[in-house]
């Protein structure tokens, strides 16, 4: 049996550990919910507080070329681009998630129907995170095209010869799993068919390797575990044998070769600058430096590779604390064991008619019982017992601010909440809007 | 002649005085360029700060629904609505004014060629912004349409029974000549065809009435007039007999019916809701509130007609100076003198071959010896001499925070530039990029 000495014991040997330091963390609160709205990095305020008073305020205009407002998109992609194996010059940071997906789909489609015109179909996991659904549905409807939803077991099957696009997430919102970026890009690519990866759920979180994959496209977002805010621009990359082949159809002036030439007519920037739009967030865009600065702190301490490894053996360690110290309570395990894969979270199951009453999962009430006690995990809506999802408790393990003792008391309040029937106290059970 | 005196007195008398005190201007700045950049409400640092550090930083993923996180577009939105005429829900604060006219320019095409497939064209104007054209022309080379670019004295003309949507910018970027937005909405109607207007440098700088002008789409810019800050979120009106016919094609998950409910198929919202696309930026949308809390104060004061009465009177004062004092320097006015036809700036040319040796018109060099002299307007490059458009020196006039002395100083040190010859200068006469 795990002791809670035991997780002490790693937290004293982890490496990483002075990386928390580099963040402003809520007294109390054990939050495992990085992988929906990162914490906020300790330079943070300072910088938009400069940004805002000094840069915006005492210079005003200027600061579009003083304070290198107008290369912020790209320097911040240049920052971005070790973390998910692109080269300099290939990402920018800019819009939001949904948006980039847009702008990449579209290219997507547009190169991959100009070589195959027969090819009619997009590709998807049907638990892919809804927006990229919508964004997909609405790209599909709008050219006349198919959206194929799969599981995850027949996405190869699905890879037929009227496939234009495969659009995956990486690493899967509700259950943690992880996808083999580079078996399946080579498989598509081995059909003919171009390859889009979302990694809001990846960036930052393990590592990725979308040049060693042979990705096409990839977008990603800025407030999970890159720590840019509420709502941070995101990121947008292209393969560079892609990205002067098209240009996507939010082809707004940041886009455009010579935007202060103020030209009637549209000449797309070489490259990865196409995929800019209008006029870019400048105090947003300063708060998500912050937190990609914390990563070139990492760095020197093994970077992605240590803080795989730490994520690995903090979600182990949960996975086993919950089998040795929950057992009993109706959770079950959602998220692979396997840590090929197994993104950077663990979402727990539980069965349906295990909440009061027998009715429901009770998950929702559980996750509220844990938030009352400061421990911040979230709540997803399963599909009610009619398929194939199951309620989840999904809790998030980010290595830069997390430490293996926060895994123990994270599970000994679990456990309380469950053996107390805490979480049967009606105020845990009134459901109202959650992100 | 009008004396420094004269102008003391207006200010003396200003009823709008009391709100430059709601902005943080630097110390000895005459600031022209609020048409480009809005300056720094005084409330804007703290209430960033607060959304950092509390709402952010303690808060976490909580505040999405405690801080109301989760409505702020619709709520900046109803804040804005009355500075355009635009009724309770039919606003949303988001993304760019680029991303918002994809929007807005898609919907409707949809609905204006659903009702017409014949009509195939969509009218601007050659001046209008680049970025709307950029905007335009992408989706008219995307669905087959065309983008018919005139003059704006041929825009009657060119409504024909063959155009689907006519889209202008209210008030123009480079001369301030603002269009009859009701006069036009009403001969594009009478012709079958939708008006789609960009206030970028309308909103909150001349009264708007999009519902007395029955107007069908509009968009607008937070970081100008409604000092948002740099890159601040833009805004969305939707006429709402429109607003539920179609929904525009970036169908992200903040523009589904129940985002949270995390269904794979897309529902649009009701409304104007269905504007949003991806999760809001909430740091950008906090710094744009304390922008529209500036017109709340204004109210009690007279609220945009009084702001557009001082408006009117700085930019009649900025040219009757500038016609006085700067007389054979080659100077002329670009701006129309009628209040009718003129935004908040004053736009003066100078003849091409009046710069350095008869290279150019100077014009770039003295706007660049004036901000040296901490009066910031700025430059807007003309066609050479080939056409109708000559290199441009623009000057905005922000009422809520430029007073009548702040016009003397400027046009003095105009006289001053000019009549020592001071923008002959080596230093202002190397180009860089500017915005």
């Amino acid at each position: 049996m795990t002791t809670l000495q035991d997780c002490r014991a790693l937290d004293a040997q982890d490496p990483l550990a002075p990386l928390r330091a580099h963040f402003s963390l809520p007294e109390g609160v054990i939050y495992l919910d990085g992988n929906s709205l990162g914490v906020l990095p300790r330079a943070t305020a300072a910088r938009v507080a400069d940004v805002v008073t000094r840069e915006w305020g005492q210079d005003l205009i200027k600061s579009w070329n003083s304070a290198g407002w107008v290369s912020m998109p790209q320097r911040l992609g240049n920052q971005l681009a070790p973390l998910i194996g692109a080269g300099t010059n290939e990402v920018v940071c800019t819009d939001s998630t949904s948006i980039n997906l847009y702008k990449v789909l579209s290219a997507a489609l547009s190169i991959a129907r100009e070589d195959s015109p027969a090819r009619r179909r997009v590709v998807s996991e049907r638990s892919n995170f809804p927006t990229d659904l919508y964004i997909a549905e609405g790209l599909c409807k709008e050219r006349g095209l198919e959206l194929v939803l799969v599981e995850p077991e027949d996405i190869g099957a699905a890879l037929t010869d009227d496939v234009a696009v495969l659009m995956l997430t990486h690493v899967n919102y509700r259950t943690g799993a992880m996808h083999d970026m580079a078996a399946i890009t080579a498989a598509a690519h081995a059909a003919g068919i171009l390859c889009v990866w979302d990694l809001a759920h990846s960036a930052g979180a393990v590592p990725v390797d979308l040049r060693g994959a042979d990705a096409d496209f990839s977008i990603g977002c800025g407030y999970k575990y890159l720590n840019g805010g509420p709502g941070a621009p995101a990121f947008v990359w292209v393969n560079p044998r892609h990205a002067n082949r098209f240009w996507q159809p939010l082809s707004g002036w940041f886009g455009h070769a010579a935007p202060f030439q103020f030209t009637p007519d549209y000449q797309p920037a070489a490259g990865i600058t196409r995929y800019l739009c209008g006029t870019q967030p400048m105090i947003s865009l300063s708060a998500l430096q912050c937190g990609l600065d914390v990563f070139d702190a990492a760095q020197p301490l093994g970077g992605m590779a240590a803080l795989r490894t730490k994520s690995l053996a903090l979600s182990d360690l949960f996975i086993r604390l919950v089998e040795e110290r929950c057992d009993g309570f109706g959770l079950g395990l959602a998220t692979p064991r396997a840590h090929a894969q197994r993104g950077s979270q663990v979402c727990l199951t539980r069965d349906e008619g295990a909440g009061i009453d027998g009715q429901g999962s009770g998950a929702y009430a559980i996750v509220q019982a844990l938030i009352a006690r400061n421990v911040i995990g979230d709540f997803r809506k399963g599909d009610g017992g009619t398929g194939r999802h199951k309620d989840i408790l999904r809790f998030g393990f980010t290595p830069l601010y997390v430490g293996f003792e926060d895994v123990w008391n994270a599970v000994e309040h679990l456990r309380q909440v469950l053996a107390g029937a805490e979480w049967q106290r009606p105020e845990f059970n009134q459901q109202h809007a959650v992100t």
